[in-house]
């Protein structure tokens, strides 16, 4: 089957459902903030995971519509919100809210976006309707334990990789588990069959973030969208960071890892990130994160094997497949 | 009935499951504000009013129990942001968590309290949690809706009375309508009984807040526990000042009123501030905004005569007696 013409055919329906979801103009510092977010684009890989998982498990797609639109809501709150706490001035290509408008309006704004963003999924017409939204709301709190935990990472000088693990699996991990068990539920699915999509959106969420770590140093600056390196000028830690705190040994070069690791003056310069590229590609950091990778899409791919019907299976891996073959 | 012996049972209550509602520690960033946010007093009136609506509709209070801490959970989250959008440095006589710890800390403290209240409301055991949920929900965008437009008017040089009191029973009364539906539907009430708490809730609220107003300025410092006059010195656009903008007419006193709707410097010195309260005794202002305090009560205990139970009407028509009597 051609998914990726299902994939577009979504993320249409998805883009247009966003464009009429907020009708209302007053108050103006709210609303057009919010209609400035949600008309901001990206993958809408949320929304339209929620729809896959649904129809993979033998149900029609469009009872889990307005719960896929909820999700892809509430992912943008979250985003409002990180974009304050990470003094992020730009998000695909545009200005944050609180940089286009100011503080006030972000704060406010995110608020308001987790409001229509559980106003739609009560929209959800399912006799599962309590699970669905203890689902949600479990994610919510994941999440903001994620970031807790990310912007605790920033002021220390060590942190483990399985810390590292733990956090992307509430920041990153935990929303699409949210998409993949919410679609199962409007789907009815059994509890052998949730648990599947559960575990395979965890995998895949843990393979999208080292993903999204190694991008951030290897991609295409135009591809990609970001400037080259950023996680490293902010001093962030990331897998490849962290993996190389633990396998560099030369003392010059673990000197270069330990002053991205204090936030040191100097680590957002060109030739500082060129150097710690070769770094990360002389000590395997870069292998060994492609490898991360791969064993996390593997682990979420066999999740897989538990559902019940060939097609199924195979809509969700393509969709890994699409998500964790970008090179962008 | 001694109904005040009933409230402090029921604060009690309410205090101890707000003690034990979050046990878990870590992250430390995020669960250590969550528990101070908490453990910080108020008269908890919101969780009280929920139990209250739900046994003068006759049905025992004990099922309405977890949504009235989720409407206390909620009610946190919203001080929490608003401080920080405010630049509150103390709240209740302790540093706010924006000012004790950080603004990241208190807009993620924040995010995470919504997400706690609605895993609370989500305990509720009635048929009725649909319902339930769409209310609570509204609760929260139309709260947010009313800090925007509290936001917006902080910008404006005129505001309508009428515009303030949208302003305020988006802000205020909406949250109060809240606990009484939510008490309402817990208790399985129809929908007059429904409408009647409802209308009672929100002129309760009216009522509420131009008394918060008043006492701003006339109140004894030490019993209202807040600098007299700082709405004035910030400029704040209260139920008495934009009653003042009508009614003042001699030029001298017309000038100082422009002085704080144009926020110009010096309107946060004592003297100035006592030359307002001369204003406002002598132009009726203050007369003006006892008698509109007096006419919302009598509007919010008249919808309590749709209320079937005698012993119902009597212990809502105390509660708001208690709430509007404080003298403090």
């Amino acid at each position: 089957m051609d998914y990726s013409k299902l994939f577009e055919d979504y993320r249409i329906k998805v883009e247009n459902s966003l464009d009429s979801l907020v009708t209302q103009k007053e108050p103006v510092s709210l609303y057009e903030p919010i209609r400035y977010v949600l008309d901001g684009g990206g993958k809408r890989i949320r929304p339209i995971l929620t729809l896959f998982t649904c129809e993979a498990l033998g149900a029609p797609p469009e009872p889990a519509f307005n719960a896929a639109i909820a999700i892809e809501v509430l992912h943008n709150f979250t985003l409002v919100h990180d974009d304050i706490m990470d003094n992020a001035d730009t998000r695909r290509g545009r200005m944050t809210v609180h940089k286009k408008w100011d503080r006030d309006v972000a704060i406010l704004s995110g608020d308001q976006l987790v409001g229509i963003a559980y106003n739609k999924l009560l929209k959800t017409n399912s006799l599962r309707i309590r699970e669905i939204m203890d689902v949600f709301t479990n994610g919510i709190l994941e999440v903001c334990e994620g970031q807790g935990l990310d912007k605790e990472f920033e002021f220390r000088k060590e942190v483990s990789i399985d810390e590292y693990l733990k956090m992307i699996e509430k920041k990153t991990s935990k929303l699409l588990e949210t998409c993949t068990v919410i679609g199962a539920l409007i789907a009815d699915a059994g509890g052998e069959q949730i648990n599947a999509v559960r575990n395979y959106a965890k995998n895949l969420g843990l393979a999208f973030q080292i993903q999204d770590d190694l991008l951030d140093i290897f991609a295409d600056e135009k591809k990609f969208g970001k400037k080259t390196g950023g996680d490293i000028a902010e001093g962030k830690k990331t897998y490849l960071l962290l993996k190389a705190a633990e396998l560099v040994t030369g003392k010059n070069d673990r000197e270069s890892i330990k002053k991205i690791l204090n936030k040191e003056p100097g680590i957002g310069e060109k030739d500082f990130i060129l150097n710690i590229q070769r770094i990360y590609e002389e000590y395997g950091i870069f292998d060994e994160s492609k490898k991360a990778i791969e064993n996390f899409t593997l682990e979420a791919d066999k999740s897989l094997e538990l559902i019940s019907t060939g097609g199924g299976r195979e809509m969700l891996k393509w969709f890994s497949a699409m998500l964790l073959n970008r090179n962008y």
